[in-house]
């Protein structure tokens, strides 16, 4: 099984939807993305958190068996984002971001953490997701996520950093503005030409793509009769994609394409419920059965 | 080989994409319908064509093996559409519509096409497709499609219609007018316990869904590089799918996943060209290769 490291943002995130509301709940792109890993494979955590962090979400990422060494608790308030979602769940309406000890967060990797066989890289400033990668040795694979913000503000640094990477995860909007074309397969034939051997496109409830110079692979969303919450679902669909990977070494085409259906099962799982509330009480078992409900989904017999 | 009979329109599309634009060119639901399904099946079509109807036109249905027995030549001009598509392809903006000999279509059934194996109901009044439902005698299989202005102005006629029917074919925001619900699963349940046995929503670039009582099935849509003209994708799609079924006579649940995929693969064809141009120099070897294609595009492998 491979070591796993993860730098991303923990949160308090308040979260309206037409099926609920709640105030202060525990978020973050590193949170998501290791507790669905978690799943899968041993996970070690960078990110910062307030004075105000509580001791249960310590307890909880613990239990989950994630290294949170790296979890840095400074004086100030933990990052809090505060977003709303129409029946359309798409796409959320951010309403408030207070980055709070985010602001000046310089990612310090423990030494027992620079040997990583998997490193992914959450959606923070595409500077410090360089210094991260200065800090370790070479991993087997690095992922990387990044969001409009940065791919406006920050494109030099970012294309350094894709320059360095094997698997960009972004969103469809942030891939045509990436890549500065409404056409994914023209933005996937720019992208790998610089940098990134795969390139995963996140589509919500359209499901996903994955190009890479010989193949591209498909996937729908797994049809849900309830989502509650898509907060997090982005960055749960990466967690079990690289917690899978980690789990089995097998970065071939076929081994990326499972670990895509296993990160749209824990994505379709977070969904159901708000923060990470499905997730606390999932088993591996619901994981195993909903991977072969989702073959059945998508299974055609071909041509003779 | 079953024998397929549609009732649709046959237009004249104005149409402006990024790409391109074109004026009065061959358009219509039973134009793109019954050529794509004349690439698996013989077809009997059912329309009506002004006095401005070229011969040209014509002369492609026949040579497409088309019998246009039923496409009724009446005084006036041709139903014509202007629309206009955004960068985002997905939806057309409806410029202008001019019914002419349309407002007063009624389908009259020539005798030898009322025992056909298969009916497609394109996008006309509820009322009409009831009466072309009067006119012959239950087909094996009966699909059928409808738009917004029926299910907001003609609910009643139009479930009616439903009750009758096998196979509803829509598009996504469609299908949740009809199910006034959000969530497409809902929808299904809802749709499919008043009627049809399959829903089938299309979703654009996005693939399409299929849900029956014991089964749920999900294809993405197959990238594409240029996409220059969506304009009769679904009613291609509706070709490709009923042609294949036409052709087999294998309904079952992995009858109609195949014919999905060959519809799907039609409309991929399609798009990839204005008006029909693409399918009139497609032949069927290039139909299987992007077949197999799709069926390389969805693959994964299944737990062990």
């Amino acid at each position: 099984m491979g070591k796993l490291l993860v730098v991303g943002s923990v949160a308090f995130d308040t979260v309206k939807t037409p099926f609920g509301e709640v105030e202060d709940v525990l978020g973050g792109s590193a949170t998501y993305f290791s507790t669905a890993a978690s799943f899968f494979t041993e996970v070690d955590l960078i990110a910062v958190v307030g004075e105000d962090f509580p001791e249960q979400h310590i307890e909880f990422l613990k239990g989950r068996g994630i290294d949170i060494s790296g979890l840095e608790r400074r004086s100030g308030k933990t990052f809090r984002w505060k977003g709303e979602y129409s029946y359309q769940l798409n796409e959320a309406q951010t309403l408030d971001t207070q980055l709070n000890v985010l602001e000046t967060f310089r990612p310090k990797i423990p030494d027992h953490y620079r040997n990583p066989d998997l490193l992914f890289l959450g959606n923070i400033d595409p500077e410090l997701q360089l210094d991260v990668l200065n800090q370790v040795k070479r991993p087997k694979l690095v992922a990387c996520d990044t969001m409009n913000f940065w791919i406006g503000g920050k494109r030099e640094a970012l294309w350094k950093v894709l320059e360095k990477v094997d698997v960009l995860v972004i969103n469809d909007g942030e891939a045509r503005e990436l890549g500065q074309d409404s056409n994914l397969v023209k933005v996937a034939q720019e992208t790998l030409a610089r940098g990134p051997k795969h390139l995963i496109i996140k589509r919500g409830e359209y499901g996903v793509l994955m190009f890479n110079e010989k193949h591209t692979f498909g996937a729908p969303a797994f049809p849900l009769e309830m989502v509650k919450d898509p907060t997090g679902a982005g960055d749960t669909f990466a967690g079990g994609f690289m917690g899978h990977l980690a789990a089995t070494g097998d970065f071939s085409d076929a081994g990326l394409r499972r670990a895509i259906v296993f990160g749209s099962v824990m994505a379709s799982f977070n969904v159901e419920a708000f923060s990470l509330d499905r997730l606390r009480d999932l088993d591996y078992k619901e994981v195993e059965t909903r991977f072969r409900e989702f073959k059945r989904l998508t299974h055609f017999e071909d041509l003779s």
